[in-house]
């Protein structure tokens, strides 16, 4: 059977993803002021119930979650968006005779096949006030029946590619990303080889979406992305992930690893810039952009060396599953100590205490149009 | 976190329940084609899918099997039900225009938050043609939204009880089930407590499923029941946990676990006669019997000495969990060794040859009411 590596780390431990997402939960929160103005202004529950027969008891309000992961973070979104619904009814309710039509909620947690879901089931509060229900695969692909979701939620996973491109791994192309394990600070044909995977990727994940969304259907995505429009991005986050590619590079230096492991190891993310972004919105036509926010990173309070075991963690806990994969799971815990240290050692005090005040991170709030409309 | 020890044992290992469920494979086996039978004769397709709005696209029909476990019995019963809607779909199909209306599927698979959905997400196939999720959570209480399912399957998971009735692990009631783990061949006060617990709960599963199946919609339940309308039960599946239960009254005999332990531990499981079954449909009132079968336990291929480790393996598959959380997982190799050979020694021929053609599995058919209706 396949073993999709990239997933979180599972369990509840130490390097485990539950344990070391609190840059995420930051986030998150952050968005979700956003999402509960979007569900005040611009959700329609009497439209987007419409599909909910009169003639039946049926009157349920469906929720995705894509690329939920595990963690205390897992449940937050979700929850807000419910509140929200919930707020919204009453404040639209003629006082008598209607509050049995509160819409019953029901939560679709998805993730890659490789997800910890026994995990996330045991963190499944009974008394919720939703059904919970895990859905396992990718997201480029439909989960779910037509028109059968109100609702998708997706924090932090959009940038997640379902392949690194092909080119980048083959000598023999000039995209070809030798000594780096991401894009930028890389040759322009690694760039537009990555920038069009990623545009393949969200043209599926937005015609599966397309699909399963109902009409006047929201769907709030949060991801970091790039300020710049081409290969040059400087953001925080190529930063650190080129770190842990200069990192492996001084290991395969110093023979620790082989040098053709991390010519051929590549992450498998890229960070869209938000003009790049919102073109494949409108190419697809479906939805309509109703918001856009660029945020800072989130304060998580953590500064120096706690900062730089921070990262380190964050990072682990997202790639390690990846790394395990290409380079075996001995090399890890060596290789996130190396990371560390450099961070402290090699990088310039803003990336470390994330005080350059960028916005890094782009949440979007879309609408389910009645028709495809470009 | 809640552990619920009542679940088969989980991933694909030699004393899974992945490798050891043959003897329930051969039983839904038989039960399909009285599905398939159900679905041709009491399904309605326009009544059940009326609650898809034909001004919208959702056109789908939800299947639930609850108490799935994991294991290639998982896939075949949801697998059936699909190819029997479609069949139905296209006899019934005008030749033109309406081939687009075949609805699309989804199958909840449900089981307790301890089975292993890790591995029940890794076997699907992605390609089977519906859409799948899991929920976990008990079939005692509501797991799916009002009027949200067309179709619920459930096999041999209806005579497990959410808990052993009180009463018998108390010393000073007259249904305490000292040396015993059963209510066959016990007092019948224990019977009585355990007949009490069961009706319990097949009321709460009757009632959440009422709610949660369209109008219209099936229930196919397959479970192993009684001849006997009182505690005189002598089903071989009662033997078979009769001569557990003396095994391990042996052991405390000689010492081997205490005899305390053994007096406190009790099989959650009760075997209905098909007249309390019948009685707790009507009483509930929102389904119709559309359907009865006794079955003879289905021929599996096995004889005596490899009939003997069958049984051992399917009993320990299947309560490992129970009698680990209570005995301690030490006891559990050395107690599944004992019951093999007194299954081989102590039983008679017919229990281990499986040849008395007595019926012992109970497949029942039931359909949602318009409203309740005594």
């Amino acid at each position: 059977m396949e073993r999709r590596p990239n997933c979180m780390n599972g369990g509840d431990g130490p390097t485990s993803y539950f344990q070391n997402s609190s840059h995420q939960r930051a986030g998150i929160s952050a968005a979700t002021a956003f999402i509960q103005d979007g569900i005040a202004e611009e959700l329609n529950l009497g439209v987007i119930l419409h599909n909910n027969d009169v003639n039946t008891a049926r009157n349920s309000f469906a929720i995705a979650d894509l690329g939920c992961s595990v963690g205390p973070n897992t449940f937050l979104a979700a929850e807000a968006i419910i509140e929200a619904v919930r707020l919204k009814y009453y404040s639209k309710s003629s006082p008598a005779g209607t509050a049995a039509a509160l819409p019953e909620f029901q939560v679709f947690f998805n993730d890659q096949v490789g997800n910890d879901f026994n995990t996330l089931f045991r963190s499944l509060r009974p008394d919720a006030g939703y059904f919970a229900a895990g859905v396992a695969g990718s997201f480029h692909r439909r989960l779910f029946p037509k028109s059968s979701i109100h609702f998708v939620h997706s924090s932090y996973a959009l940038p997640w590619l379902s392949r690194v491109p092909k080119e980048v791994r083959n000598e023999n192309s000039a995209s070809w990303n030798k000594g780096r394990i991401f894009y930028t600070e890389a040759p322009g044909e690694v760039w537009t080889a990555y920038a069009a995977q990623y545009a393949e990727d969200l043209r599926s994940f937005l015609q599966a979406r397309a699909e399963e969304v109902v009409i006047g259907g929201l769907m709030a995505l949060l991801f970091p992305f790039s300020q710049s429009e081409n290969s040059s991005d400087e953001s925080r986050l190529s930063r650190l992930f080129n770190l842990l590619g200069s990192t492996l590079v001084d290991m395969a230096k110093r023979g620790e690893i082989e040098e053709e492991k991390v010519d051929s190891f590549n992450l498998p993310i890229y960070l869209p810039s938000s003009t790049e972004f919102k073109a494949l919105v409108e190419e697809n036509g479906y939805f309509s952009v109703v918001r856009t926010e660029a945020m800072p990173p989130p304060v998580t309070g953590a500064v120096s060396e706690g900062f730089a075991r921070a990262v380190r963690m964050n990072m682990r806990a997202a790639n390690e599953g990846l790394i395990s994969n290409h380079f075996g799971s001995q090399v890890v815990d060596d290789l996130f100590e190396k990371y560390e240290k450099k961070l402290i050692v090699d990088s310039t005090s803003d990336l470390l205490e994330n005080s350059t005040g960028e916005a890094t991170e782009l949440f979007v709030l879309l609408k389910r149009k009645l028709n495809s409309c470009h």
